[in-house]
């Protein structure tokens, strides 16, 4: 398995990051014996992806407003990659909007959510007037969301919160299972909550949530409860071009779609069950008209190019995508379990009964010195990170998230996730796992 | 002078589409007769911004936030580009907020002028709790724009108007200059008025208006009343790389910069002057703490580049795109009064003592029958626009935007805007003029 995807050609070996700067001259960044293990991060763009962003960039300039021909070639582009990237989450073309990357499509959700939680209590309290029927419901919407979600979920709730213009729930994940479980949504539930948005995979630990369970749960819930419904949202950022992804079948109306998280351009989508139809959508941005007004501004078309070839490229290769990371990733935790032994290494994210992304290994090499930062900035070879890339700048403490997952504080303290990628090789583990052993020597014989 | 830019090494010819189309094998685009003289709906990416872009996309493709230091690439590209961007709009590095482009660069001031209104009225409320002075202004926000901006100015102030959250007062552009007047401009102020927002330049007509003094004028008023002060805005996106654009010597708290425009890449920049310190800035987005939390969200480090690099071209090059552009326009003008005759062309933005953007010509070929979109349609060779791209769709009417200068309706109707680039040739000009000759000489002989 793994020598048939080393020499496939759909997947440039990009793992050397010091490679993909060799001919700049800056010797900081011409050290080619680093390996990069931090796919959730972040991911180089396919070849094939830098190829249709260049065309287009070259050949497809035109203003896609415009109304003479030429203009016809941007907006097919644009089409077909609405085309290719509603195919890769399962839904219709006309349900993909972009957007300029999934921080605004996250916070495009809350504010819909909460704009028609608005609106239907302005239509509702019409009707009141002429019933005698009382409206019971807290006066703010209520959104529930996980307490592992991306600050580009979590953050924007917070600013609702204080801004005093919604309630929020934090659902806590299962320590048991690493998973928000669908019963703990439902119990969350009040009369005036308006949206669940829960991830569909975790990026520090890789567990796959039950979308599809709470989906069926909270519409149960709607079936029983007057409007305005309950709306759902998954931000599909880390389970795209991993495993697969269907919005319809899990049952959202909300998909988040992050390009460079599969190897596609620093631009996103979200993905809406009928956009202003069977799920409302209210733009946050005013303009021009584009993307039939939901979201304005001239189109990005070559970032939207290289969006569309990304999602092609998973369309069509996903199932040896997901079984090289399964592969690769398998071989990685046998080989950090051979070298370090097992009362040395705890894998953070392998929960009985709960789905893994196949990519991500959360692991804490055990023993007092070995803070993951501390191990990071020592190795010489692999390039991952302790968590999400926004909180790179923090100071050192655990992983909110491994707390959250119940990982006791001094093992979540020594977490790295190592994430691999298309085209990681067992070479490549078997250097990142040397270059972690020999850094923990280093490090424990300076602790003594 | 034309000569010498028809040899220039920065001035690639991009303005035979069909040439740009021609190996694609769709017979639709390999027209190469095609003549290009839309550069005000959007502008071919120059090569070295297309080489800047792709080089970006494979070789700083870490994620700006990854503390290890391949990512310092990435930081470097950004920091590189903000210089350069804030070098060409005459403010600091730290003045410019990366967005994903003018719409929402221009959404994001109105959000942050509403916003500060409301904090302002907060604080204010307070301290009159122990004050015998009383606040009699009016309840909501008043902002001042002109009845001449772009879609992404005009629509969300009619929106913040419709949901009953701002009021909005459009100055009137004067009929003898085409500009909206300081005066004018003054005479709107209320006491709750918390932005003025003029664009420094039409897209339609190319008018430039006079925003320096406009904010002497305002600067003044806000020295003679409480806080809030009056906050000041200009969105430059037609302005920038045709002439010279200086936001402190203005005194303009916000400038819209759009790359597409001076071809760069669909992305934009928000230049505030001190975001957060001399001038509010209130985010629409929250998330992973990018762009000092102003703009959340992952750097687009390729598109960045590609911006900077746009920049660092205008900075070097200016004087002479503007020359160049002054030359091809004039003779373009010269060349349709020597065709058509001076009693069958209208210069649609010619006013006294109103500068132009040397770019820009709206013309209008006088006579029934040759109403602008149909002269266009007609057209074998020239690729222009009767207005804005985004109202491309809309049905066959005259151009608010003239009639608002005082262009009599059967002109208006007629209208064509023919706006030059830096490759435009006079050869082009020649070309465009006579496929122009040739269409009116057709329709003139169908319409008898």
């Amino acid at each position: 398995m793994c020598e048939k995807h080393a020499h496939h050609s759909v997947m440039p070996d990009y793992s050397h990051w010091g490679h993909s700067f060799g001919h700049l001259s800056d010797e900081n960044y011409a050290n080619d014996a680093r390996i990069y293990m931090d796919y959730n991060a972040t991911t180089p763009m396919d070849p094939e992806v830098v190829e249709a962003v260049t065309v287009a960039m070259r050949e497809a300039w035109g203003n896609p407003s415009s109304s003479y021909l030429p203009a016809v070639k941007a907006r097919d582009i644009i089409n077909q990659a609405r085309e290719s990237i509603s195919r890769m989450v399962g839904g219709k073309p006309e349900d993909i909007i972009f957007t300029s990357g999934g921080t605004e499509a996250n916070n495009l959700v809350l504010h819909t959510a909460v704009t028609h939680f608005w609106q239907s209590r302005v239509a509702a309290g019409r009707e009141e007037l002429n019933s005698t029927h009382h409206n019971d419901t807290a006066a703010l919407p209520h959104l529930i969301i996980s307490n592992v979600e991306h600050d580009s979920i979590r953050l924007p709730t917070q600013h609702l919160q204080q801004e005093g213009r919604a309630e929020v729930t934090c659902v806590a994940v299962s320590k048991a299972t690493g998973r928000v479980e669908a019963e703990d949504v439902v119990a969350a539930i009040r009369p005036n909550t308006c949206l669940v948005s829960i991830m569909m995979a975790n990026n520090e630990t890789g567990v796959v949530m039950p979308i599809k369970e709470i989906c069926q749960r909270v519409r149960a819930v709607n079936k029983q409860r007057p409007q305005p419904r309950i709306l759902l949202h998954s931000d599909a950022a880390q389970a795209i071009g991993k495993i697969r992804v269907d919005a319809r079948d899990m049952g959202v109306d909300y998909l988040t779609v992050v390009g460079h998280k599969f190897y596609g351009p620093r631009a996103g989508a979200l993905y809406v069950n009928g956009p202003g139809v069977a799920s409302p959508l209210h733009p946050m941005l005013f303009g021009g008209g584009q993307e039939r007004n939901f979201r304005p501004g001239t189109e990005n078309t070559a970032m939207i190019a290289g969006l569309g070839k990304a999602a092609e490229l998973v369309n069509t290769h996903l199932s040896e995508y997901e079984s090289h990371l399964w592969d690769i990733r398998g071989y990685l935790e046998e080989r950090l379990l051979a070298v370090f032994g097992a009362d040395k290494i705890r894998f953070n994210s392998r929960f009985p009964g709960s789905d893994r992304l196949p990519n991500t290994c959360n692991v804490s090499i055990l023993g007092s010195g070995l803070v993951g930062r501390r191990v990071l900035a020592t190795c010489r070879r692999v390039l991952a990170s302790v968590g999400a890339a926004c909180h790179s700048g923090q100071v050192d403490r655990p992983s909110c998230v491994l707390l959250s997952c119940g990982i006791p504080e001094d093992a979540a303290r020594n977490a790295l996730r190592l994430s691999v990628g298309r085209s990681t090789s067992r070479q490549d583990v078997d250097a990142v796992v040397e270059d972690l052993k020999e850094t923990v020597d280093v490090l424990e014989r300076m602790n003594q």
